[in-house]
């Protein structure tokens, strides 16, 4: 099969996107990246990766950030962030791999052979999948977080792109991790990557 | 491979969805319904198919339409239509089959056999789809018109159900038919009933 292509996953938090795109870089032998742009990032912009992670995916309104509209120097970190994540993305990009938010499929809009995918579940199956990892959180607490987390994916995708995030017609596929299965998801793109025309 | 399922299909204008459902109920010999739900319903109603077509797939809303808060008899003819679609498309989904739009996905949620796709194309795609049927139409007004009626069946969709029409969490699989051709979105869906777990 045709294993050329750049796989953008968009997500929900806690639908399984990151153990999608981990799975099915595998099952390709592609690269994988999610936080390890992190890692590209702090090293590009010779900062703490600490540093970079907590402006990570985040638009310049959603924490305290000081910036200029005049100059690029003394942009918001978050805008620095975005715009060095956007070289490291076209970087990785020439070459197949697996990449997990930071508006990849927008940044490689017009790349040659690139499938993006949008994976949602629905809030109760989101909730199983992370009270696991959350324990502290109370059941109201971990659905409140699961629904902020993604507005701020959303007001951050809204901010660095022309497109909206989550719904259909930004993606070329969108699944429901809840109907398929992690597994099921990862056949399901290798299937779009074979269907695909362009 | 199982084709038991009722599959739903929501669409954006243009996007070809259509098309896909009857190639799709072809391929997997079971009843296709679109416009054959007009016919049903207008039998049902007693009611003339064309005087149903004005109203079909539209919201109260959207049309000049009289109605009492009090009485199911006063109701909107476009609440009328909906509620003798809605018995009629539970009716059709005792057995394996395809509907096109009139928020099938929503009123069959609990089925037990059931993938909810969502269609779409982007503007242009969906223009040139178009363009050869809607002749009369300079490329400015297709546009507006294209745009238009997917306003409207968002709002229909919004006004009787309690999810969001087009975005990716109301569906199983969404697919964009610019990237998949007919024929690739209609194998995607017969790839993605073999894969649902649910």
């Amino acid at each position: 099969m045709d294993n050329k292509t750049v796989i953008t996953i968009g997500r929900q938090f806690g639908s399984g996107g990151r153990e999608i795109g981990i799975r099915l870089a595998k099952k390709l032998d592609i690269p994988f990246y999610d936080k390890e742009i992190i890692s590209l990032t702090a090293e590009k912009m010779n900062m703490d990766k600490e540093d970079v992670e907590i402006h990570d995916e985040k638009s310049p309104g959603s924490i305290i950030s000081f910036g200029s509209l005049f100059s690029f120097y003394d942009r918001p970190v978050p805008d620095k962030i975005f715009f060095a994540q956007k070289e490291i993305i076209r970087e990785i990009s020439e070459k197949p791999c697996v990449i997990v938010g930071r508006c990849a499929d927008y940044i490689l809009k017009g790349h040659k052979n690139i499938l993006s995918v949008f994976i949602s579940a629905s809030l109760s199956e989101r909730a199983k999948r992370k009270k696991e990892i959350m324990k502290n959180f109370s059941e109201e607490n971990l659905l409140d977080y699961l629904r902020q987390t993604d507005k701020k994916r959303a007001i951050y995708y809204g901010y660095y792109t022309e497109n909206i995030w989550g719904i259909a017609e930004t993606y070329d596929l969108c699944l429901d991790s809840g109907k398929f299965g992690i597994d099921g998801c990862v056949d399901l793109i290798i299937s779009a990557i074979e269907a695909k025309k362009i």
